[in-house]
């Protein structure tokens, strides 16, 4: 069984990618004929070095993310994971050639076929008279031993990319870019490590990792690595990678150690979620930070993929400041991040959090109200809820997860649990507030947070005054914000409704001369009307929204619930002791 | 059994990334606390409108990534796929307010949680004083039917993010930000398609899909989308995500027709292959072309994934000039991509391939070689070849994969057929050139291009001069082609060492009065010795070494074939008929 891929066909995955990758880039073209993509300004670039690079696709944005001023002239790709036609290689080189650029460097990584097929096109644009050189890169630090074909050529190439671009666009000749680059390559070393295989279209995946193991040292054709090692953290792999890759008695090693100033680059290979590479990416700079290095810049992405490869590779650069300039050069590539141009190590990564706003005395009486009463009202409400356990529960069991009933207690156990620790304030904005902010941290789930809501709004209008017409604006206030958040409208089968319809008839504070109880308790007949009319409601939002109306004969918990803690409010402040 | 994730707890996830980002990005502080990233710069933007966004972690780069000049002025992550805490979303208010910003837009994602807390945080930094607006976004084109909670929040959000960012870099109003941005949030539309699920770390995948089913209209939280479709090619399956997201019948659709300017945003959903989305990206670009819709920016990338996975979602905006200018306005945001500020519709995609050098008139007699001679020694070295075959296999199948023999017949049958085209070249240079394009076309593989370059090398010293010592520098030239490209040295059991062993005999051509046949048979002899002595070498370069060097007892067949080559030459040149 071949992977599943969102490709047209096998033999135009190439093609295709690259020509969406020009289609998508304004600032590039093709060549005729050729896998070839070239900058679209090369007339600018006359008197100027050529920069060309590529080999096999599979490794986007390698190469032809990376084409821009400051960066690449161009690439040649080969098939996936397959190096470049000659021919297409010769092409480029003769295009560059023919818009007065005054010689090429190629950049290839360091496998056979990259090497022998540049290597030709190179022996054949010199032939016919073109200044070209090459510089094969080999940054990998799996093999602790040496290889006769040397090391692999894997991220740290579009590190030499980026220096080598800099240095053209500064007008640098042939023979001193290629110099300084080779010299650039000899200080990086690059290791990956991977969750699993990746599949070239058409294929099967290239190996299999068992569910507790991860490939270390792989390259990036999907070939295996050095060796397997058991899954671990974030930070044990890492620390693992950085102690491999720097060892001295690995000879691919990069000589990194303490008081070493480098550029980090934590590398996607593919299909690892950004998520993981972020965590990777702080475990990396927590152990190089640890072992006395310097982290000059980190640049963290997906730069050399091995299509869908889930893992990750590390790519340490040892910098002076003349070279930290060229890194930091101006560059219109695509792929190539946006760096701040400071150093990554040394910096306060966090600040001191806000100050929060002076809280106002806790005033025990206030607009008629006093702690007393407040503590009456409250432990009714309370009370109210936990005899209603059971009953919400099994109304939500129909429609719900069941445990309508069990929030509304923790809520009431919660405020029970506040009001032994102290007199509440009577100040009703300083009540309904603290009141929200328990509910949202106590009662939890979306009736917390509609009920934080609704509290804190209708704790504004009582900031000025606390007549009846305050609480009736309030009581708007808290439906505005409920509806406004919570996308819930009146009829729609949820707390609401009650509120709603208690708030209708609370309208009547704001005339002259209103009565506190009699609309009060037309109000709390109200919502309970309106709560048991959900019954034949459709549920147009929350959870229930999800559920077929048929099985819907049953009042809405949350209504069921509000319309009570009205009742009991009323019932409260009616009571011979308040 | 839950999915192999690099991370270092279940629990520390959102904070670890979180951190990664800011360890890596200096431009960006932690609030101390909270899991808040910031601007770092924030006492920068006294007197602007500060932009906050947010909502759960596993979208990564979003929205963190997109903080900066320019963008955002810092986020609230929440838990993996959570809502942010209200206290946290509240912390940064407060403190892009204590740095003096005069207000706050919060650019919320529609999704229930976001809403809540957002909208909680709001209403508590209003009741402090603080000026606060909340836009929600909802840009999915999925669902073709109106729903109650409204569109969901996806990848459209990022152009909200940089459309704030630019309006309040140029120092535009709280209120004016918020209309613009409204506005411009009704005129996009997101639709995404996967190839398979992602799971939350701890966690299974949240689905599953067939091997031949995509699922269409998914969200960036794992759930499912609107229907499963059947496997198609990446041209079918964006058609049908372009029809269905502009579909007139679709109450969420983004109105985009004949003659609409976009702006097109190919994300990648997190684990799929660069390839594969440069893929959709071109057919994208294909399909919205082909129905006149003008493509004014392409942006590729990942904006806002899903975890791993394997897909992408499709953006569209419409935009006018103004609109363009600020999605074109200059940020520093790690994540916003490198956009060439010019249509990506209506410009030039390929350039015509350059033009080839002239070639010089075939010339059938030059430096002592007729036309007649040359055939003469190249049928005796194709006959020889040829007789070799089934030897050359067999010597191969002990330490490659057994095809040295058929790779050598392929050149012989492919000299034989082009000497029936007309007669070759007499002068050493074309002849060699042209012998090195067809072996490198016909003959393939490793030995082809190692031959390729071989002879284009060897070509060079003989434009000059063809007598003797050019001849002698021929072989050096070729060699050390063969050396610097290939890698492999003599004493590697390869080619090389038949060859190299002639070479070093043919020096004395460079002697006055050397002896063309008595020099030539010495190294045909030294180079039949050297082919021989392969077998007591270990392989250094090539296949074979890749295998125990206590398997390999017969000599090197690419030595064998190299020595019997020269063998022909020298009976061909020496026969009574040359």
């Amino acid at each position: 069984m071949t992977s599943k891929k969102l490709v047209n066909t096998v033999a135009g995955c190439a093609d295709d990618a690259l020509a969406g990758l020009v289609a998508c880039n304004p600032s590039l073209q093709l060549l005729h004929g050729h896998r070839v993509a070239l900058r679209s300004d090369l007339d600018s670039l006359k008197g100027r070095v050529a920069l060309l690079s590529g080999g096999g696709s599979g490794h986007e944005p390698a190469h032809a993310g990376f084409i821009g001023k400051g960066m690449l002239t161009g690439v040649i790709a080969g098939a996936v994971f397959t190096s470049p036609a000659v021919g297409s290689i010769l092409a480029a080189i003769r295009a560059v050639a023919q818009a007065g650029t005054v010689g090429t460097l190629l950049i290839v990584k360091n496998y056979t076929g990259d090497r022998l097929n540049f290597g030709l096109a190179r022996e054949q644009a010199r032939a016919e008279g073109i200044p070209v050189e090459m510089v094969v890169i080999g940054d990998d630090s799996a093999f602790t031993v040496l290889k006769k074909a040397g090391r692999r050529g894997l991220c740290g190439t579009v590190l030499i990319h980026k220096v080598a671009g800099a240095l053209a666009e500064a007008g640098v000749g042939l023979e001193e870019i290629t110099k300084r680059v080779s010299a650039v390559a000899q200080a990086m070393g690059t290791l990956g490590v991977s969750l699993s295989s990746c599949s070239v279209p058409g294929s099967r995946p290239t190996f299999e990792l068992a569910p507790d193991e991860v490939e270390l040292g792989l390259g990036i054709h999907g070939e295996a690595g050095v060796r397997r090692i058991k899954m671990a953290s974030a930070d044990e792999i890492v620390t693992l990678m950085l102690d491999h890759m720097t060892a001295s008695s690995n000879v691919s090693r990069v000589p990194v150690q303490t008081g070493s100033s480098v550029v980090l680059m934590v590398n996607n290979l593919g299909g690892l979620s950004f998520l993981e590479l972020g965590i990777i990416a702080d475990a990396a700079v927590r152990a190089l930070e640890g072992r006395g290095v310097k982290i000059a810049r980190a640049l963290v992405g997906t730069f050399m993929s091995a299509l869908e490869m889930p893992g990750i590779s590390l790519t340490l650069l040892l910098v002076d400041e003349p070279l930290l300039k060229l890194i930091d050069a101006e560059t219109t590539a695509s792929a190539w991040p946006n760096v701040a141009k400071v150093p990554v190590t040394g910096r306060k990564r966090s600040r001191a959090a806000p100050a929060e706003p002076l809280e106002a005395p806790v005033s025990t009486t206030a607009g008629g109200l006093t702690s007393k009463r407040v503590v009456l009202v409250l432990e009714r409400v309370c009370a109210t809820l936990l005899g209603l356990e059971e009953h919400l529960n099994a109304l939500d069991r129909a429609a719900g997860d069941g445990d309508c009933g069990t929030t509304h207690s923790r809520a009431a156990r919660a405020i029970q649990g506040w009001l032994k620790e102290g007199p509440p304030p009577a100040s009703p904005t300083q009540l309904l507030s603290k009141l929200s902010l328990l509910l949202l941290e106590k009662m939890g789930g979306s009736s917390g947070a509609l009920y934080g809501l609704f509290l804190t709004a209708a704790a504004q209008p009582l900031k000025a005054k606390t007549d009846l017409p305050a609480w009736s604006a309030a009581m708007d206030a808290g439906l505005e914000a409920m509806q406004k958040y919570g996308k819930a409208a009146p009829g729609d089968r949820t707390m609401l409704d009650s509120l709603w319809a208690a708030g209708q008839e609370l309208q009547a504070w704001k005339s002259p001369g209103a009565n506190l109880f009699q609309v009060l308790t037309k109000a709390v007949q109200s919502a309970e009307a309106a709560a048991e009319a959900t019954k034949n409601m459709e549920a147009g939002a929350g959870r229930a929204s999800y559920i077929s109306s048929a099985r819907l004969d049953q009042p809405d918990p949350g209504a069921v619930a509000a319309a009570a803690v009205l009742r009991a409010i009323l019932e409260a402040l009616q009571s011979p002791g308040v």
